[in-house]
């Protein structure tokens, strides 16, 4: 009854991935990987207790017999190629974002996998998973303070490579509340637009850090985010959604409180591992229960598409300092029910 | 060496005012009032310790020898002619805002005050002297968390009267975020756009509440300014600036936590009154000391012309639904240096 | 209709209440000074806007007429002289604690308020006016938490002279906490017991630094106080109740939140003058209102003997490490009614 | 590799531990069950994946070879014969507390284990694992408070059934904070000392409730425990260790902040399942890992031994209301190092 996984791409997030089916979860283990670098594949699978098959490409490890399932960690722009790949053999696929890295790589996905008539995609939003996210969906949809009005969302990462341009800050960054921003509103994004604050003498050339992201959604909830990634001081995830009659706002997640030295203080995360180590085994596990099942869930081809056609006007906004529409292809109707995470 | 005060106008704001004078801070009296309604006016000089006289006009109490300083809280239209008639008289005079509803009645009453030579004029921006905002500022001025970047405001308030319009927001709720900004800031605005996100259906008509005013500051900091005032659950002013390398936020306010049924609770402040009382007895206090002192303080004639050119901007911005540039004039050299807060 | 006050001692709290008197608080002035330095007496009286006069002895500044009222703020062991002098002349007395040194003292003064007839004292427990402790009472008396069960308190202070003793901390300290569990209890002291847990290695010679003291109520509501005067970190005072269906607890007082360097802090106040000072201005503020009224108000003579008797329980506990029963005269009518701060 | 788990005690937390086993934790398996109503056994064995053995008693599923360690979740009073049974067997055994009722049966298992010359058994002590205790321990450990001089701990249910007794709330409530009080502090139990607070009218008969223990430590630090089991608003565990030169205390546990109807509220947990769940994940996966790689790990027998005798003299301190000395029996070797969760 073990998930046997196969895992395309062993880096940072592939090896915490393996970690987690390893020895965190229930239910699965990692029977084959592979890796644009063969000798790091062969490296991580010989970690493994009992091993794992080590194959020369994604293709092959899909083909593999004694894999049922798939995981995707390889560099964005292979994600099209493999995700197609997985639907094409009839096995379930779990991608982390992007699910591809153009509007038409993603129709493309979403046609093929329409076309088996059933979902085969999760895609690694993880955010969806944590438990503050969770009970502020839970205190709107419970109607605790009314229709939602306006969601405020701040992203801030202590630092970034120097590789890092602002374009890369709206599709790696921003992507994360774009799909937040669709799930806790439930509604999709109409339009975006850009502004850019004053740069902080922290961000590397060819960076403007930080932004402001202004969307609006279908149904009138005006969404802005802040994306602020060499803040130095944490890895800091703020959300507060305005509604009628009250609002819902992440709580700060330290779990204690240390007196000394004149404060009162509470710890901000270091980084993404640490502040969504629990999503991501929630996450992971939900997906191991689900293609168990038999069924499907979480995040789907959909949700991976909308972020990346959001991204793309984030980008064009960026350039353009203008507002600019984002409209959808129509929804297929295996997108429509069942498989979500609410 | 008690400070003789006049007070031009007994509605709320004035007679609170008038408590505070009688019965909470030290060094003034009320010697004399006046209202469009003189029989206000004469109830409330009938429940002064030692009454106080009453005058026909703001004109004849600006005249009053026995008055040594001139309060101005009647209705914001009436607010230039008794500023003018108090600078013209050499008196100081505290004005609640708007110091005048137009730009053309500031830059006049700036024209009257700097023809004098020196500082007369005192704005009612009472957030100035809160104690939460005074923190923020001098955390940022001690480079606490390096150069400003971004600062998020949000003002709301539980309801607002049938009459409030969508403008009246902008005028009379946002110039507050608006004042505080360029005083946290140390900068003026140089652009204003509005957005409109989902209407409340708390909103009466004639009003779209919330608003979401995005102001560029002249040294490139963005702020923006949730506006919301039929929230319900309370009175609440939040503000964060995001700076290089950390931030600083107000923190909630509320003296005590109770835990009962599920829940461990703060009090949110019913109403601006709760809020900002302490502000308030501040901002009084030190016009009073330094009226006494012959000297001059708080914020400025300036500080009310620069609100109410960037409200007007604002109200701009609303109709246009395009980003509004913001010109101010230059500033004479008595706003320049001294009788600032900080 | 300004109140003379004439202040006995002139040390730091008394300049500190002066201060409060002259340029704070509205309705008094302080018309003349003494102290044992007759020296610092004449250069404080020469500091005031106006002047004072200065008396050679605390008695000859009750008998000045011009002295409409009188404020105790010398040494602890004159306590006594002045305020039976005080009840003598007929005038009200604001005594700074301890009311008087031991337990015969306080009964003198009983018994001289009680023969005149009216409350004429006002002991200076400035807690009872604190935002947090007075909405706490509020949160009691509303029936929020059930009745009262438990209420645990802590009282620590960064350091103090090397001259401190453990029975000083029990009787300047403790005092208190004793004194704001009877008010927000509305419950005598029935018996103490103290707990010497282990010693800081901050604590001087002659203290043992920290101390828990138990006190039993009349009504058996339990009360534990930490003592802790060498903590360093900060003035943190803390307390909560536990009722039958909740709690309520004192908020942590800092008017911002900075997140840096990986935490998200706020502020601990430096000294009791920080945490305090709104509470030291309302106590005054309402003694000076009181008296100009002619009525009295706040912590009575019977408060002051109650916390003597219950500091001279806990100082017996300490030497003999047993519970100690504490019983208290019966208490004149004066003090059952009125002039209560609540 | 998958550790095959046999669970004897199906009752709420036996079932709740197969569950961990079966779809939480990475790495185990329950191949057998019992209890003592043969029919639930029966029933959950049938609700396992790939079903599980059922044995008529424990002796027999300790004997079963399929059965590579023995989880013990029975009635407290069969713990001493199914840990002794585990032991002889040569099988690590995870026992829920308390280890055994009484200290001579504890005792018996510390002769059995030391014979061994090796740990089998590890005592369900959640609160080690969980990341607030993991926190405090770690600053102080890491010296960020000085030494520590008192422990505040405060342990509330909501409700408990009309069966619990006084004794039964310092056995099975007050248990919990004094093994984390060792743990924490890293110090034996020198005393116990009960206090009767006024009682809550909330409190089934047989039942006084809240307590108060005052611990003192060997090295002189005092810990003091609230245990109030019917405090009606939720689940609440409370600590704070006041250190020579800080302070460290649990932080909230709410995910978010939720501002309504006047108040900015958090969640209180509902009860132990809710506010320790990661807990007992994180305790029973480091069992399962521990027992997998032939190792031992978490609170010893020894922890289950010293837990009894402090609980046995805060019964007696209950019943004497005086000071009751602890003392405990020479500590063996094996539980001197290694093994620990710290």
């Amino acid at each position: 009854m073990t998930l046997n996984v196969g895992v395309i791409g062993v880096g940072m997030i592939g090896q915490d991935h393996i970690r987690r089916l390893t020895t965190v979860l229930s239910g699965a283990r990692v029977a084959a990987v592979t890796d644009v670098d063969l000798d790091r594949a062969r490296s991580v699978a010989a970690g493994l207790p009992g091993g794992a098959r080590v194959h020369e490409s994604g293709r092959d490890l899909i083909g593999d017999n004694g894999v049922d399932a798939v995981m995707v960690t390889s560099w964005g722009e292979t994600h099209e190629e493999y995700v197609l790949a997985g639907i094409a053999a009839g096995k379930q696929v779990f991608c982390e974002k992007p699910l591809a890295t153009t509007r038409a790589a993603c129709e493309r996905i979403i046609d093929a996998e329409t076309a088996t008539g059933r979902r085969l995609v999760m895609v690694g939003f993880m955010r969806r998973y944590d438990a503050g996210y969770r009970a502020m969906k839970e205190t709107i949809v419970n109607g605790e303070i009314g229709l939602p009005l306006v969601f405020h969302s701040a992203h801030r990462n202590p630092a970034v490579p120097r590789s890092v341009t602002t374009e890369g800050v709206i599709a790696d960054t921003c992507v994360h509340d774009i799909d937040i921003s669709r799930w806790l509103l439930d509604s999709e994004v109409a339009a975006a637009q850009m502004f850019r604050p004053r740069r902080s003498r922290r961000a590397p050339d060819g960076l403007h850090d930080p932004l402001l992201l202004i969307l609006e959604m279908s149904d009138g909830v005006l969404v802005d985010i802040e994306a602020a990634v060499t803040v130095h001081y944490g890895y800091d995830i703020r959300g507060e959604v305005l509604g009628e009659t009250g609002t819902v706002a992440l709580a700060e997640t330290g779990a204690v409180v240390v007196k000394s030295g004149g404060r009162q203080a509470g710890r901000v995360p270091d980084d993404w591992r640490e502040r969504f180590v629990r999503a991501y085994d929630t996450e992971l596990q939900q997906w191991v229960d689900a293609v168990g099942a038999g069924t499907s869930t979480g995040p789907s081809a959909w949700d991976g598409y909308a972020a990346t056609v959001v991204t793309d006007a984030g980008i064009e906004a960026l350039r353009s300092g203008q507002r600019v529409a984002v409209s959808l292809r129509d929804q297929p109707a295996i997108y429509r029910e069942g498989g979500t995470t609410w």
